[in-house]
């Protein structure tokens, strides 16, 4: 079975009018989703430290960085939009792999398409099929893969880039061959940095990494033509449970991004479930902090293996703490960046609050099931049995919904006709002229909005 | 035990003073080779593929392209020197891990080094230290990491370029710990891809990636504080045998580089017995293609594992050919560059005896034995048994030795006087004010020599 060739040959010849309408509103909600996290992350240290060290290396400034406007070369202002759009953990989630997958693929092809004239039709086709590439060939390794330590989002997410951007260059079928191998022996990423910059690092370097093997093959550097399913290539070298029949059954009959999904909290997806339970009673209660004995969850083993921090001491560490984000959803009623600053982590409320909630396994329940059960001072005990979260594939954000959580994320940085603009752009990219614009018009205009110091 | 920590403070801390003469003079020796398989793999398609594809998106043009004085940025740089040097197969290796060392970690702090002031004292110091870390990790996970899959240059040569780099930037013990985790995360580079275009990408990828380690990390961008040996770290997940006492036992007191090879043949080391045999047979009996009715092999395992390709269709794929370079070691008396192009691999007399060779594996032999059995049309057969394949540490290639080698690689590069000059700069590189000096003397004077058409 040729698995990187006919995968290669299904990107390079796919046809743009087999996509159903509804797969090119799903993706257009993804562009939109992710375009809101870029914006929204773009002023975080994170993107400051990694813009403050690459700069002064960037080539020709022929891309943009998004909320912002600094101008990198396309393969660095892909590795920054990367950052910026994953550091608040609030983008999409393919959740069968628990890929983030716009990242890796948008970052990379919206850096191209301002070097090069893509029409939004092209550019949203190209999209769907780099999520496709990267959630299938994720699904074939997960999840002994993400169980053994890999982010799949950095780990998968360079063949994403790869092939999108190797489909807006007009690669041949075997120039795609080679940009998957060269996709494949780049292909890293550990869990281990969970909870660091080198999180959103992940989908950044996948959009750098995939751009550049699409690059180095339109030029014919050449690589395995079996790098996903050989003997020693990427499906049984980063994994011990291949199933290449994931990457290739039903090619083009069914989508990947058409079960994406968007977070209504800026944390880590497998708590999602129980913040939403918290939500929930606090709403229908009327709950305060004071009034609270103890929060007991029973969860998915993951919860605990992802979110298991007891202490967390600065922000980013709150987002893998399942007990900082009950207490500030129970305090709070909401899960954004607020309540996921460094003083948010550090407020001795929260802190009494967070040691107040424990967590155990409870065997059967799946990962978007959970059993909140808050114990009052007043001796009442309120329970909540969540099926599935808000957010999830059976509870989704609307339209609306997502709009919301754009102008929340882009408030401060982008004026509202800026935004109103920009989300416009995201429906329509399918009929852009020219899908460059998303990233000119995610750029806040001169002197109205609090900026960086960065090249303008 | 803190591995990843205990390593950033060796780096760090450590003192040029105690390095002895003898390490030194071994790390000149390999400083000395590698430059001279960049300037001779410099005028390669792989090199001139790469170079079209990427040097329009080059930075600042503050480094040398070795060999040819295409200027690029320092990151851009390091990948593509990174790249040249293994192109022809023909760098040091260092056979406890089979890691070619110098690549990464020269390639990366040579292109730092035209960039900032340093000097020739301190490059050579890092260089050493940077190999350390590198051979080190690998000898923590090797066999078992590369038996699997992982090409060990590519996975444990961004720790030496991070660390090297980091030297050079003066990280603190913080940020040195961050720029191991930050090469950590992006450790990659498959086996698969062997006799292509991407072998020699992979010590160019982890110059680049773990120069950019270092980078991010002097702007303090994070990383976990236990790249290497977390749960979820680089030796647990890239290997199931992770030993971190080879990494962190008897620091300072022994040195990885001072056992470092090289080689006399311009392809993979597990080839070396056997074409050592053959030559050292040819030239006895003075031996013609016509004489030979068949010749066997008997050897460790890994030579038919790597080097088993039966019809080798390019000169790349003729590297990976024990069958190639017996034929050709028989007829020529001489397995370099040459007896690898792709007219050499599809010469019908070559094709022809090439069909006469076997190899069989003889359990009980090391990596370094083989017997080989030549017989003759007139019924005589001739046997030699190998102890120790030359340019293996028990017979090392002579300082002369490498001197000749290199000439041979910069022959039709650069000029004789050329030549001369930079073969100094490398014995004499502990003295040099400007460690760039290396890289500018490697640049041929304009016009005296053939040169491709890129930058100047």
């Amino acid at each position: 079975m040729e698995v990187t060739r006919t995968l290669a040959k299904f990107i390079v010849n796919h046809r743009r009018a087999d996509i159903p309408a509804s797969v090119r509103h799903e993706a257009a909600r993804s562009l939109l989703n992710w375009v809101g996290c870029a914006v929204g992350g773009s002023r975080h240290e994170t993107v400051e430290n990694a813009l403050a060290a690459l700069a002064p290396f960037s080539g020709p400034g022929e891309a943009t960085l998004l909320g912002r406007g600094d101008r990198l070369d396309i393969m660095l202002a892909a590795l920054m939009n990367g950052i910026t759009s994953h550091t608040f953990d609030f983008d999409d989630t393919h959740l069968r792999t628990v890929i983030h997958p716009s990242g890796p693929v948008a970052s990379a092809i919206l850096a191209l398409a301002e070097r090069q004239p893509v029409t939004g039709e092209d550019f949203l086709h190209a999209f769907i099929l780099g999520v496709e590439a990267e959630c299938r060939i994720g699904s074939a390794v997960y999840p002994e893969h993400y169980d053994v330590g890999w982010h799949i989002t950095g780990t998968a997410g360079v063949f994403g880039a790869a092939a999108a951007a190797g489909r807006l260059l007009g690669l041949s079928e075997q120039q795609m061959v080679w940009a998957l191998g060269i996709a494949a022996t780049q292909s890293s990423g550990l869990r281990e940095m969970f909870g660091t910059m080198c999180k959103p690092f992940h989908p950044g370097n996948a959009a750098r990494n995939g751009l550049l093997a699409a690059l180095l093959a339109q030029r014919d550097f050449t690589s395995s033509n079996q790098g996903i399913e050989a003997k020693r290539g990427f499906g049984n070298v980063l994994s011990t449970a291949f199933k290449p029949g994931e990457i290739t059954d039903r090619l083009g009959e069914t989508w990947e991004i058409a079960i994406n999904t968007y977070k209504p909290f800026a944390c880590g997806i497998v708590e999602h479930p129980a913040i939403d339970g918290c939500i929930q009673l606090r709403n229908e209660h009327g709950l305060k902090a004071e009034d609270i004995d103890g929060i007991a969850l029973k969860c998915h083993p993951l919860v605990l293996e992802l979110t298991g921090k007891k202490a967390p001491q600065v922000g980013l560490e709150g987002k893998f703490s399942v007990y900082h984000s009950c207490a500030v959803a129970v305090m709070h009623g909401a899960a954004g960046e607020a309540q996921y600053s460094d003083a948010a982590v550090r407020d001795p409320v929260v802190v009494a609050l967070r040691d107040k909630v424990s967590a155990a396994v409870e065997p059967g329940l799946h990962e978007d099931q959970v059993r909140v059960s808050i114990r009052l001072k007043n001796g009442k005990v309120l329970e909540k049995f969540i099926e599935h979260a808000v957010g999830s594939k059976d509870r989704p954000m609307s339209d609306a919904d997502l709009e919301a959580k754009f102008r929340g994320l882009a408030d401060g940085i982008l004026s509202k006709p800026e935004g109103d603009r920009l989300i416009q752009s995201c429906w329509n990219v399918a009929g852009l002229k020219d899908a460059g614009e998303v990233a000119r018009l995610a750029v806040p205009s001169a002197g109205g909005r609090k900026r960086s110091g960065a090249r303008a």
